[in-house]
C-alpha cells in the first residue's frame, strides 16, 4: 500500500500556497502521496484565538515582506494578491467537489485556483471566478457553479475543517506524516527528513 | 568597521535558546559579529495580541512536540524545564548588568543562563538563582544579587524592549541584519544566506 501524508491548507494562506508547489514532489520522491485536504482557518481560529495576519500591523508589516522574501528565495511565482486574506469558501468547496467525482484531477484544480490567486490576483472568493478556473481544467462550469451553492458541500467542508481540527490542525500549511504534525512551510524540510528516516 | 547583527529573544524562550547556539558561529563565519539583546515578551505582547504558547492547549500540543524534535535534530541539549514559560525580568537585567561592566563576558553569561534553564531545569527567575550563574561565571554574586533589585536596570529592560518593539520586533528569536529582521529559529538559515549575499 502506497503511504500518504495529509497536507491541510487554506487556499487564501501564501505559506499554504509555497506548500503547495513543493509537497507532491518531496512525497513522491520517498514513494509517498499526498492527500490534499483543504480547510477554512476562519472556522478554526476562534479554537486557537488566532487571527489572520494582517490584522495586527507589527507583525503583517514583517510578515508581507517574510512572505515576498520566501517567494523570491525559493523561487515561487507569487504576487501578494488584493483583496487579501479572503473567504476560502468556493475553492474549498470546489476542491471537494472534484475530489468526489473527478478526483484524478482535483490536486490539479487546487494547484490552478492556489495560481489564480497567488499569482494572477483573480480573487477566488467569488463562486464565478472560481467556476472560471474549474472551466480552464476541464470541468463544466454550470456544474460546478451550481454545486458551490451546494449546502451538502458547504456542511462538507465544515467536516473537513472539524476532522482536521480534532486531529490537532491549527494552521496552514499543516502536514501529517503517521500523525507525525508539521506545521509550517518551513517545516517541508523535517517532512523530508521524517519520511526518509521515519523520525529522529 | 566589523559588521554587526542584532539578536533579540527572551531568556524563556526555547527558540531563542536555540537560535543562541548558533547565530555566533553563523556571524563569524561572515566576519560579523552579533549584538545580544534579552527583551521581556511580557511587555511585547500586549501591542501584538501575543501570548506565551502553553496557553493555548491546541498549539502548545504542538510547540511542545516541535520543541523538542528541533532540539533533537540540530542535536541541541535541551529539556522542557518547569515551570515554563517564566518572568525572565532576573536574568535579562544580569545580562545588561553584565554588559555595562564587563561587556567581554556577558555573552558568556546568557549562554550560562540559558544552559541554567533550558538544560539543567534551574528556574532563573529567581535572582538568587541567575545570581548564582552569574557567580559561576566570575561576577560577584552580592553585587550581582543587589544590582537586580536596582529600578535602574529594571527601566533599562523596559527602554531596550521599547526600543525593539520600535523596529518592529515581536518574537523570540528576532534577528536584524541591516535592518533585515528574521523572525524564528527557522529563519537562520536565511541570515546566513543574507549575510553571504546581501540579500535576494
Amino acid at each position: 500500500m502506497t503511504r500518504s501524508i495529509d497536507f491541510y491548507f487554506d487556499f487564501s494562506s501564501p505559506y499554504g500556497y509555497f506548500a503547495s508547489t513543493r509537497l507532491d514532489s518531496i512525497a513522491r520522491h520517498h514513494g509517498a502521496t499526498v492527500r490534499w485536504r483543504p480547510i477554512l482557518l476562519g472556522l478554526i481560529f476562534p479554537h486557537t484565538g488566532g487571527q489572520p495576519i494582517p490584522s495586527i500591523p507589527l507583525k503583517w508589516e514583517y510578515g508581507a515582506r517574510d512572505i515576498a522574501r520566501c517567494a523570491r528565495l525559493h523561487g515561487i511565482p507569487f504576487r501578494l494578491p488584493a483583496p487579501f486574506p479572503i473567504s476560502s469558501q468556493a475553492p474549498a468547496r470546489s476542491f471537494y467537489f472534484a475530489s468526489d467525482h473527478e478526483p484524478e484531477r482535483a490536486t490539479q484544480l487546487a494547484q490552478a485556483l492556489f495560481k489564480a490567486y497567488m499569482v494572477e490576483g483573480r480573487d477566488i472568493s467569488s463562486p464565478e471566478v472560481t467556476a472560471d478556473v474549474a472551466n480552464e481544467n476541464g470541468f463544466d462550469r454550470e456544474i460546478m457553479h451550481n454545486a458551490l451553492r451546494d449546502p451538502t458541500l458547504k456542511k462538507r467542508v465544515r467536516s473537513e475543517t472539524d476532522a482536521a481540527l480534532a486531529r490537532g490542525v491549527f494552521g496552514s500549511p499543516f502536514v501529517l506524516v503517521d500523525d507525525e504534525p508539521f506545521w509550517g512551510f518551513d517545516r517541508l524540510d523535517q517532512v523530508d527528513r521524517w519520511l526518509a528516516t521515519g523520525g529522529w
